[in-house]
């Protein structure tokens, strides 16, 4: 039982923020643990945000701030799954800052458990733009996201991974925080966010920890400085919390496949987990998979191999089931369909993801507000991706709806989306992954700023 | 009738603020209204008031806040003031930041009326280390300060002098902003402070107003540099507004006058009201008076004259009476009384303000919350100020109140009060007006920023 924390004056550390200082240990857990207790005003806290926005926070501040949180609620341990051998089975999950597409947890998680290494990943639901992962395994017939503690272990031990929802007892106060900052124009600020992110992912008890830090249009980062601020920023929280934290940061312009929507993302992921897919869904997932292993010492492994022999998809359907899921029922499929066509011949030089993720989004694939539902079947299929030539004429997406009113407004969405270069020279696509950044890297770097 | 305001989208004007962006006059007039109807959150404008501390806001800007703060409420009207010609006869003002035994509204009132220009002086209560000009008035057996509009008028236009408490109808924008600044970190904004105190004077009609902007360690503003810049600002809002708007920069590093309290202060008002009285206080009240009259066209006149002939407080009796105020009645007296003498001999080279503010406040003369009752009696008296001569052993302060159990605490806040320098050289002290700005002066400066 620690002992009870002096009284502050919260007036006094908004302003000290304010002025460009620092706060102190004692300070920070007291300004958390009062906040979620209800004795700081809502009022007071995003003042306090937005100093934390402009005036940022550093290192040591963001990490007492995300340990703060993380003592707010309770915290899962997994230190008791153990090989026969008696030995400790360490644990690796993945995190994405979100992106157009991005349906990489589905294939990537029974990947990884393929190779007896467990996968805890907690997720969430889908708001704005880009599509939530527990969504889009919802079009799967009988699939349950809510598993308790004791479900969650068993499944980890026996099948390896799970892919659930995050109780609401994990970091309460950083709950109550970013729905605060969504209404304050506070969700910008990267101690912030990276602190949101970390609280969640280190509370879940966690050994290691994959981040795919996207950039682009289609992100939340529209910047590579940013990107890289975030990343840097949460791979020394992770670090400083004992988990074995490394990042990638991968670009988000165009969407990720061909498909983004629910049970559409779901059929792509199939089609990765057959040994098929579009080569950037298979590459980032390969490349995470290396991360993810490597970060708790399995190296001499081939990830891409066991997409092709069926082992991530032997561990794909034990997953499924182990959550009530069918494995085998027919996906669901929208009532309506649109198709757009290409104006010119060429080659397609950009689609922008963020045009796509607002039409899928228009569509019914996403939600505006939380207690929205989402349609399953709805979403935008892709015909042709930046590289790719095409004719005048040519299907360039296909609109999905259950709902026919919703095409004009998801087609206008996408108006100026694609460019097309008539003299259909070859393209340069850049890498998907743009940098890697672990511990090493950033343990002499500046501190993490605001 | 205006039409009705677009709705906004007040996350976009919080985040336009904080990213360094200008507020358009359309999104200024609907923040404030839609503020004061409580259509946004209290949450939502403390954010909004940390990012335009951080950020700062363009004197256009400015300009249509205090507008809109204006009409949020009612406005006075004092046009109907004429002579006998039916020509109109301009009213003039003060407003001082607030500084450590600041009586000067007490005689400066009076004076000014005792020329045939009306001064309608909007007041309010003290909270904190300063005083509140009806406190101190409020000592006068008798006196009230609240007043209709009605009873103000026929005052201003027989007597010419009115003191009296601001109606809640005056810009409560203001007063509900005013307030969440308070426990939100962002009191200190030079343009919320600028708005926040034009705004009311703006609606209390008056045609002239001179601004009193205390610098030093007993005022509000620290620096020179911040004083200037909320004199600047609040001259460009009157002169934006169309009233005749000057400023005057006076240190506050020492308390004005030899008394800081509620009926020790009228006291001393008295001996300046009757041609006596501290040098410093009859020197500045003479030179906000010149400068009131002046605004309104009346300049080849001698106030210091009408201190000394008794003009000054012929009016004063007869604005204490039209108040119910008894201008014979004894003043109270505190119950006890507790003398700090001098430690050695020399030259008292300082006497912080701030410490003697302090020490009233805690002998009772001031109140911590808005409802708390003052003592009338309770005060500190000064003995010697900077410049003079003491022998050790002679009288510094005496502390007075009603509560002896004051005293230690009241006493401890003058510890360090005092420096004496022991060689009793003669002491420089600076010029106590360090400023004037005027309309002209601002006319071609830069854009007041944050």
């Amino acid at each position: 039982m620690p002992p009870a924390p002096t009284a502050y004056d919260v007036v006094d550390l908004i302003r000290a923020k304010r002025d460009g200082g620092r706060l102190a240990p004692d300070e920070i857990d007291w300004l958390i643990s009062a906040y979620t207790a209800g004795d700081i005003a809502e009022e007071q806290m995003s003042a306090l945000a937005m100093a934390i926005l402009l005036r940022g926070m550093r290192r040591e501040e963001i990490s007492r701030w995300t340990q703060a949180m993380i003592d707010s609620g309770e915290r899962l341990d997994f230190s008791g799954l153990t090989r026969s051998d008696g030995s400790r089975r360490l644990t690796t999950d993945k995190h994405s800052t979100g992106g157009v597409g991005d349906k990489i947890t589905l294939p990537l998680a029974p990947l990884v458990a393929s190779f007896g290494v467990p996968v805890p990943q907690l997720s969430g639901r889908g708001l704005g733009h880009t599509g939530g992962t527990l969504d889009k395994l919802e079009s799967i017939a009988g699939w349950r996201a809510s598993l308790s503690n004791e479900e969650m272990m068993t499944q980890l031990d026996g099948v390896g991974a799970v892919i659930c929802a995050a109780g609401s007892g994990l970091a309460p106060a950083d709950k109550k925080l970013y729905a605060l900052r969504d209404v304050t124009g506070t969700v910008e600020a990267i101690p912030l966010i990276a602190s949101s992110i970390m609280s969640k992912k280190i509370a879940e008890g966690t050994d290691a920890l994959v981040l795919d830090v996207k950039v682009g249009s289609g992100a939340f980062m529209k910047t590579r400085e940013d990107a890289d601020e975030l990343a840097r920023t949460m791979v020394a929280l992770g670090t400083d919390a004992g988990v074995a934290t490394t990042a990638l940061i991968t670009r988000m312009d165009a969407p990720l496949g061909l498909t983004a929507g629910n049970a559409i993302e779901v059929e792509e992921s199939l089609d990765v987990l057959s040994g098929g897919g579009p080569p950037d869904v298979v590459e980032l997932t390969v490349e995470l998979a290396r991360e993810m292993l490597a970060a708790v010492g399995v190296t001499d492994v081939d990830p891409a191999q066991a997409l092709q022999d069926g082992r991530a998809m032997d561990t794909w359907r034990q997953m499924i089931s182990a959550q009530g899921g069918d494995p085998d029922a027919a996906l669901p499929q929208a009532a309506h369909s649109h198709t757009i066509t290409a104006g010119v011949s060429g080659t397609v030089t950009r689609l922008d993801a963020m045009s796509v993720g607002l039409s899928a989004w228009r569509l019914g694939a996403g939600r505006a507000r939380k207690e929205d539902p989402v349609q399953a079947g709805a979403g935008v299929r892709m015909h042709a991706k930046p590289g790719d030539t095409i004719r005048a004429g040519d299907p360039l997406f296909t609109l999905l709806t259950d709902e026919e009113t919703r095409f004009e407004r998801a087609a206008s969405a996408l108006e100026g989306a694609v460019d097309v270069d008539a003299e259909g020279g070859p393209v340069e696509i850049p890498n998907l992954v743009l940098d890697r950044i672990s511990a090493e890297d950033i343990a002499a770097g500046p501190a993490a700023q605001g």
